[in-house]
Formats: structure tokens, C-alpha cells, sequence
């Protein structure tokens, strides 16, 4: 069997498991058609390479594609969609840093820590007051694995959350009542955070654009944990300037890294991080494990964990 | 019944139900001596103000001193101590705004909020990893309300969390464990979060000095919500300064404001903010309800509510 490695710069450690029961093939994005013929596993390290796609042709044995990260928009074209390759991702992994993230840009609002940096730059005292987040309410895009973490943790916190999906239903275990995404604009204004944490499909990109943002309180934020395209960010910038929403904290933009010409940047209200929410130390060997682990199951022929459904570009269920 | 107001700039809304029932007399810092003859109930809203000790001759019938703030270490001084002068404090109001205040310092530190800030200052794209913060420890030292709130927020966002105050215990219902306040340097070093909340008195004063600071982990940080007074400063900065600890927030200081020429201001590390931690907003008019429900119940000969042991200079148990 061989199992060729798609990385960029960073290459994964704790790999002995599959060395010792496989031939490892190392590529970059300029060496996979070379390393593909043959290949019977790929492992997508470089999560943002859209290398495969060009040395698609190549692949002539190749029957599982695993992914490093949670959402595969970057990774799936047509000839791989429409293909018998299966494809896995590294659901899990990133859920609980992400939803700390999520939670840590909500509180460094509500409790004006922006503002508190740069007056401390400036060695100003300025007593300010500030927000209590108990009590508040959430929409939280996205009802997948991290998006229920989102939940359950912002619930924890005293934060009320509905859920926004493809289905419309109450009782969920996680988000009790979930709306419809679609519907968005009729009920984000019902609530003080809206949360973006949806994969990125042709049915959510640009979810959020001029309507939904004008239809959001003067009060409320977005927060953007998800991919850069599910938002309009030349509407996002309008609603930031004309102040119909009180602020935002993104993570993913539609060019990344974000460009220094981006008027984004220079918000006092918007927060910039550069995609690095489900980031927590250690995040480059749990990802190394969970492939090592599918791998092992893939050898004794058990079920693959975290199968994407490529027609939907996400995995659909507990798998 | 006569009803005096100790205030500064800011005058309290919402007591017409006390002026139904009392003669109200407004005073300052300055006018107080002279208001004081005949009061039967002084409302300190004014509570950083030290003046009631000089005027304290004046004060002929005073029965009940109630104070807008959790902490009385102000306002006690040995005249008041020793009399039957009841004192009551705000206990309640303050509770939820400083956990959350607490939890959102833990968290900029943890997802390098201050320093995303600055990067976005200067438009730059840096990708870090962060920290989790669930399974993390935290000591929280103050087992009183807010204490507890502290406590009870942290454990539901998965940080494990050990109480300290003058009394070792286990089964306590919001911490778990309670160890000595005065033991904190043996076991400082088994946690990554020292949380100071408790009361100023003679036992917590510089409580925080070069032996607990030295015992702390290098990975650890100190959040200081209660009295600048906990922690000796120069201790702390040189602490900052040798990297034995990783970083601080603090919202209390010795001297406030805190004076521009500290070295606390330009650490990178430490979140300055200027005493505010509990001032979420609409916080004075739930601290004015607060008086008012004690005036009723002082009128009706009800107990009043927060009761301060003028010994031990807190409210020692729920009343």
C-alpha cells in the first residue's frame, strides 16, 4: 500500500504507525503528480492546497483521500466529487479551541477589551461599563460538530442559542429549536451574536450579505469562524461604516491572508485574527493521530471515521 | 426619619420609595459634617470616599450605613467598628459581571487576544497556536459571592477550580475543595490561573508577595478583581519583568488611578483595566434598588439584607 503525504512546509509527526504498514510518499503541491500513480491513500496535509485537482489525472489506484482539516470546500472539484474516492476529514479536532474562540470574542466585547488595550497603550484611566453576556442570544450558523460544541458552551455561560441549519426542528439535543438558514434575515434580529460556523457550500456562501447584515440589531455582532465566502465582505464593511451593527470578529476572509489594503483592518470594533480558531497547541499531532487511527481502521477494514458526504461537502451524520 | 446620601458626581436614580418615607439629605465628602446631625441611615454612594471617619462626631443618631459596593475596606475604621452602627453592603450586584470579567481575561490571554490587536494595529497576518482552556486549573483565593460566581462560571467552561479562604474544607458546594488562604505559596504551583477575590482586611493585605509570586508556574497568570492591596506591586512587576510568571490582569490597583508613571502599564502581558470589572452596565440603578429594598425592610423591622461583620470586614455568611 502506498500512502503519499501532501504537505507544505509542516510536516506531520507520530507517523510510525503508518510507515511500518505502508510505503510513505512525501509531496508538495509541486511534486504530487510525480508522487500520485500508485498512491492508494493521500493524506491532505496542506489543507489549503489546491494541488489536487491538477494532478488529478495522476491518480490512478488512489481510493481514500484524508483531509487535516474540518471543512473540505478547498479540497473537493467535480472529478473527485463525481468519483469512488472517499473522503475523510479531521472533524473533532478542532471543536473545543474553536468554540473558546468563539466565547473569548464575545467576552472581549462585552467586556470592552479592545479599548482597554489601547487605553492602556496610552496609560489612560477611563472607567467604562461594560456589558453583561449572561442573558444574551446567539444564532449560531452551522449545526455540525463544531457548531454544537459552539452551543453547548455559550448555554454554559448563560448565553441563549437557537441553532440555523438545512432542516427546520425543535428538541435538538445541542440547540433545542433549529431554524432554517435560508430564513436567516426573518429572525437574526430577534438576537445579539450571530455565529457563522457553516461549511462553506454553494448553498451558504454569501449567506450573510447586505439584507441579513441590515436586518441584525445596531446592537449585535457576527462572529466568523467558518470561511471568509460566507459573507458579502464589501456589505460587511458598509454595515461596520454605517454602524448598523455594533461590530464583528472574523477569522476567515474571502482572500487570505487578509490583504493590507483591506479596509477591515482599521475597524475599532471589528477584531482580526488570521485563521487561527481551532489552532489550540498541539492541534498539528491530535490531527497527525486521528489519521493514524482512521488509517489502522482502514488496514482491518473497519469503517473509516468522519466520511464526508461530497455531494453535500460536509459529513452528514455521526459516521 | 432622616435619610443621608454621601455622593460624588453621580447622584442615585429610583428612590422616590425612600423619599416617601424619609427626609432625604444630600451630601459630599465636604458638606457631610454638616448633614450628619440627626441621620438615622447613611447611604454611601460615593463608597471609594474616605470622609465619614472625619465627620464620624457628627454623627448623633446613626443607626444603619449601607454601601454601594461589595467591598467595605474603605469605609471601616475603628469608631465605626466599635459602635452599634449596623453596616450593610451590595453584595449580589457585582457577582455575575466580575466572573465574566474574570473568564474574559482568561481567555484574552489564552487566545492572544491583545496580541491579535496589535498585529491588527500594524495589518499583519501572524498565525499563532493558542491555548485550551478547558482542563486548566485555577485557584480562585475569596470564597464569598463572588467567589463562588467565579468558581461556578469557570468548572462550566471546564477549568478545574480549588477555593482558598481561613478555613480548609472539602464539600463545599461551589468549590469542591476550600485550602488555607495563608498555605497559598505550598500549593500556588499546582494550578495555571491565581484568581484574587477576597476581601481586604489585615489577613489578605499583600496576601500575593515575592514567595507566592516565586511558587507560581512560569506558564502561570494572575487575575486580581478584589484590592489592589492582595498583591504587593513591586513584587509583581519584578515578577513580570523575570517572566516567573506569564502574565497578569488586573482591574485593582494600590493607587488608583493608577498613576502613569507605573510600570505596570507597558508589559505586553498584563491587561490593565481601570477598576470597572464589575460595572455592567445598569449596574448603579440595581445597586439603588438594592437600598431601597433594604429601606423597606429597615422600616418594616425586617432584617436587612447583607449584613457586614464589621470584624472580620465582610458579609460572613447569607444573610
Amino acid at each position: 500500500m502506498i500512502v503519499t503525504i501532501l504537505h507544505d512546509e509542516h510536516l506531520p509527526d507520530g507517523l510510525g504507525a503508518v510507515e511500518r504498514v505502508a510505503e510513505v510518499r512525501y509531496a508538495t503541491a509541486d511534486t504530487l503528480a510525480e508522487a500520485l500513480p500508485g498512491t492508494e491513500v493521500l493524506l491532505v496535509w496542506d489543507f489549503f492546497s489546491h494541488a489536487l485537482e491538477a494532478a488529478w489525472p495522476a491518480a490512478d489506484s488512489l481510493r481514500w483521500i484524508h483531509v487535516a482539516a474540518a471543512g473540505v470546500d478547498t479540497l473537493l472539484f467535480d472529478g473527485l466529487v463525481n468519483s469512488d474516492v472517499v473522503v475523510t476529514n479531521s472533524r473533532g479536532i478542532f471543536d473545543r479551541p474553536i468554540a473558546e474562540f468563539v466565547l473569548a470574542s464575545m467576552l472581549a466585547f462585552a467586556k470592552d477589551v479592545p479599548r482597554s488595550l489601547r487605553l492602556q497603550d496610552g496609560r489612560l484611566w477611563r472607567h467604562r461599563e461594560t456589558e453583561q453576556l449572561a442573558g444574551t442570544s446567539a444564532v449560531v450558523v452551522g449545526t455540525g460538530a463544531i457548531g454544537r460544541e459552539i452551543a453547548g458552551l455559550l448555554r454554559a455561560v448563560g448565553v441563549e442559542v437557537v441553532g440555523a441549519g438545512r432542516r427546520e426542528r425543535s428538541g435538538d439535543p445541542d440547540f433545542g429549536e433549529v431554524r432554517l438558514s435560508d430564513d436567516l434575515e426573518s429572525y437574526v434580529g430577534d438576537h445579539d451574536w450571530l455565529v457563522m460556523v457553516a461549511p462553506l457550500t454553494e448553498q451558504t456562501e454569501h449567506m450573510v450579505g447586505e439584507r441579513v447584515l441590515a436586518a441584525m440589531k445596531p446592537t449585535a455582532r457576527l462572529i466568523n469562524v467558518g470561511r471568509g465566502e460566507l459573507v458579502v465582505t464589501e456589505d460587511l464593511v458598509a454595515s461596520i461604516e454605517s454602524r448598523s451593527i455594533a461590530g464583528a470578529a472574523l477569522d476567515v476572509f474571502e482572500t487570505e491572508p487578509l490583504p493590507a489594503e483591506s479596509p477591515l483592518w482599521r475597524f475599532e470594533n471589528v477584531l482580526i485574527s488570521p485563521h487561527m480558531s481551532g489552532d489550540a497547541r498541539g492541534w498539528r499531532d491530535r490531527l497527525a493521530k486521528l489519521f493514524v487511527d482512521n488509517v489502522e481502521r482502514y488496514v482491518a477494514g473497519d469503517g473509516l471515521r468522519n466520511v464526508v458526504d461530497k455531494q453535500r461537502g460536509y459529513v452528514a451524520s455521526d459516521s
